[in-house]
């Protein structure tokens, strides 16, 4: 096994002088502003080790990595009963499909992609005013990530509200299937504002600790989950996701990992690490490109597949 | 971590009395009639325990579940060329389902649903008679199970053949797009043969081995395939191997895994052991229904999941 | 050939009698409370008769035959540019389904199923106020057929937008696809108001009038549209006007017919005669039950098929 | 109304000139090798006119246009009893699409794409050798054009047979779901031997009369199919009788028609005409390109439009 440090200097070192970069997301105006020459990378370690390289403290847009937060905020105040309205399973189409919901009446295939993450927002909801649920899910993310300057980037949320046709279709449509609590402008409304939370890799890389950790913060030695959920949180991070590109992301790199159009992903190696990186072009998966090439050279580097050395 | 012979003994007695079975697969004849109350129970560890119990020495037919050593031939065979012929994303539908070839023009999603295999088997076929093909995925299983006995089942073979509509629908309308070099009876031929392979679950974990260890045959130390060839089949079939039902069962057992509608389960535990359950009862999915549950039990035992403890 | 008033007569008696009536559509409130016994017939020929039977004078809500007369206003104001937005072949899926849009990239199958009416609808709003579109819809139906006493339902228009989450969804979808020029919600505003017209048989069959007769208002004989577009708009409620069961449709009454879920049915017989139906329960595919019968009858008796005596 | 000879003839001299005439059929090699400057048309009134123009005499393949015959003959044998095994709706999806399929287990939509062609090829099999089977539709095309020279293709007929990978899939799959009464190969061979039948155009709309005229034989007055039943063909006919093109030729054209990849096209005005036209150049849809032109400029000269003058 390598050694840490120096591999991850030497795979920022490649990612900052490659070419093809991808293409950064357009169809929210804000995002497609952002430069796509950054690459940032951030592992924390379970035994303390901390490292960092590139643009590893610049803030970017997390988007639908917020899924992950949200989803464990949901099982925490819901419990297995959340599965009664989003499923487990690898949807087999693009992330905001609708095809399937017409198919399985409004019951979305998992949590990770849109109408799956938009149910789990309701579920957090859960009657309170929307500036109030907003509130929890910023808050338990800067308790996750151990700071309080994480913020809401409140122009790319505004920006999402204003061309978030295909959202809006979407929680219509479960509303119709009566799988939506709310009116479907208030839970768009929360769902929009966690998308748009503002991390850097390193803040993302504690925020994800606790699910390396068999569900405790590290810090603390507190239990944010038991580890049977941070397990099962885990294993839904490695089937759906990087949406239709989740099977290729276990292919090459082997690790449980949820991306955001942003071009951020969140990767974990259970037991031992937890890694963000960022670059903000995108495949055509709309997984950040270079990033996938990073955890792939990283999880080969230090043999931290899930599937074997 | 409890004691692995003692967690086994106790998973065996408790799936032989339990009642509810599920369905046997009944699309083919041959299966029907096989006894829902069978269940047995193969595991051998890395560092060389052997433990078995219960029905571990009756042959079953493995069926689906020849996929994952017929896919490890034809990337012998072919290399990662394979992979422009068939995808490595999970379907989001039901094993034997045709939709999807349609949309995406003759490529099957992965090489564990039908289409897929067919195309794999098509692969290994490679302008050889079917019997030398059918030979040597047979002699491949041998060689990696040390054992000789294995067989190829006829009836259940000629049982497929005369009910197999489905998969000839499947392999003609692949055809149809020239993603099959062979007249589709010939390579369905094959294909018939391989799934009517019968093994122990005994004879199951030790062809199983060479997954968990890296890519080595345990016995010889001779590689079968490259580690990180390994891998990379051990992330198919979690993302891939129970079907439509592969998120719940990475969700509950978090281990790559391998289904077939004869009732057994290939999981592999990287690094440490293979495991091979017998149930011949279904669920939902087409999946072991107590076979399923034992491999959660024995996972959560053993503290064996690939998403951390 | 029978005479007329004779056979609208014996009909209207039959149908009274019939104790299968079918489902009185439930999606929305208002539309539930009405009485399924209703049947109501009324026949204008361009000879000049005017025959009547049962409720042929009782107002009811008539819902989708309304997208007859949007779409005769839109073709008036856009020509044929407007299909660009919509296409003219059959769906092959239920009135509200979303599948083909996702395939179709926003571009309905054609005026008749919610999202191409939707569409029209907007190409008719095109930058006026919502509520002097919905004043120029109800004054053409008005002007066609001589009566200013048609209304708009407003508690149906009110109760159609508080449960109109499927529709919603369709129109926010295809505004994500840049086929909609207006806000959702303004469009989606003319849009119930439109549906939610009440008319009575003797009001409807009038207002068809101009399809039967080349285009002409029989009254005035004034060009409505030219005689090739009144062709046009009759093959299009022949393809598409009723559903998915427009072929049963065709097959068992042979005419143009445009049917709505308040229970109604407007049917055209080129050369000859403009009919309305009226009868609350519903079939399988969301079509009137007798009304559809009465309408085979009617055209069996008459010798009125398009498709031979 | 134009005077049908003249008109014809300036059809005939308008599309020999026309530049633009679309893609011959490749995917049957016997098909791809006719000339794409062949036009002819047939037109026999029920007044006893006969009219023709271009290449009126030449023998082309009719491929699906046979399916009018077929289903006139099962309809015969089997009476709406067929009706339990394919449908009547238009498919919105390409003619060899196998997706609906999947949807509604195993029932094609009608009898005019290939699946519902095959279903219906297989009620007239009927326990029969297909030789016999391939004889009585050949036999019967032959009295209803009073023309003992039309024959079957042997050539073509071979050629379907080699390539017809998708229709295979489509007979097996059906096959499976139980609606197919013979081994796929049998009733597929009677099927490739239908579809390969060579008429003229003059042939072709002397077979079509008895659609135009009631039901009847013109030359002997005797009762082919009821009147009811013509009216019903005439019916799937437009419905479905150009794929997923049918709402564009009914919009344009008017009549009911049913087009084959050979670029023939049989369209009937009720009570008045059986026409054919021949182009071997097709459209997106796979319709004749200059046979769907010179039916509209046709229907239009002559008023004959099912939909209103």
């Amino acid at each position: 096994m390598a050694e840490l440090a120096g591999v991850v200097a030497e795979i920022a070192a490649e990612m900052a002088a490659r070419v093809e970069r991808g293409q950064v997301a357009s169809y929210i105006p804000e995002l497609s502003k952002v430069d796509p020459r950054h690459f940032g990378i951030a592992v924390v370690t379970m035994d303390g080790q901390s490292v960092e390289a590139g643009d590893a403290d610049a803030a970017f847009s997390i988007q639908s990595i917020s899924k992950v937060f949200t989803l464990t905020l949901a099982l925490g105040a819901r419990g297995d009963a959340l599965w009664r309205r989003v499923g487990r399973e690898p949807s087999g189409n693009p992330f905001n499909s609708i095809v399937q919901l017409e198919r399985e009446h409004g019951i979305p295939r998992n949590p990770f992609i849109n109408p799956g993450a938009i149910v789990v927002t309701d579920a957090i909801l859960a009657g309170h005013a929307p500036r109030e649920a907003i509130g929890s899910i910023l808050r338990f993310i800067q308790f996750l990530a151990d700071d309080d300057s994480i913020y809401i980037d409140q122009a790319v949320a505004k920006s999402e509200r204003e061309t978030g046709f295909r959202n809006f279709a979407l929680a219509n449509y479960m509303k119709s299937f009566g799988n939506l609590d709310h009116p479907p402008e208030l839970t768009l409304g929360v769902y929009f504002h966690h998308c748009a939370i503002a991390m850097s890799c390193r803040q993302l890389a504690s925020a994800g600790r606790f699910l390396a950790n068999g569900g405790r913060h590290p810090a603390t030695g507190r239990s944010v989950v038991s580890s049977e959920r941070a397990r099962r949180i885990n294993a839904m991070m490695l089937m759906c996701g990087h949406y239709d590109g989740s099977g290729d992301f276990a292919f090459r790199v082997g690790l449980p990992g949820k991306s955001g159009v942003g071009g951020g992903i969140l990767a974990i190696v259970p037991g031992k690490a937890s890694i963000a990186v960022w670059a903000p072009g995108l495949n055509a998966n709309g997984n950040s490109l270079l990033g996938s090439l990073a955890l792939e050279k990283l999880a080969r580097a230090m043999e931290w597949s899930i599937f074997g050395r």
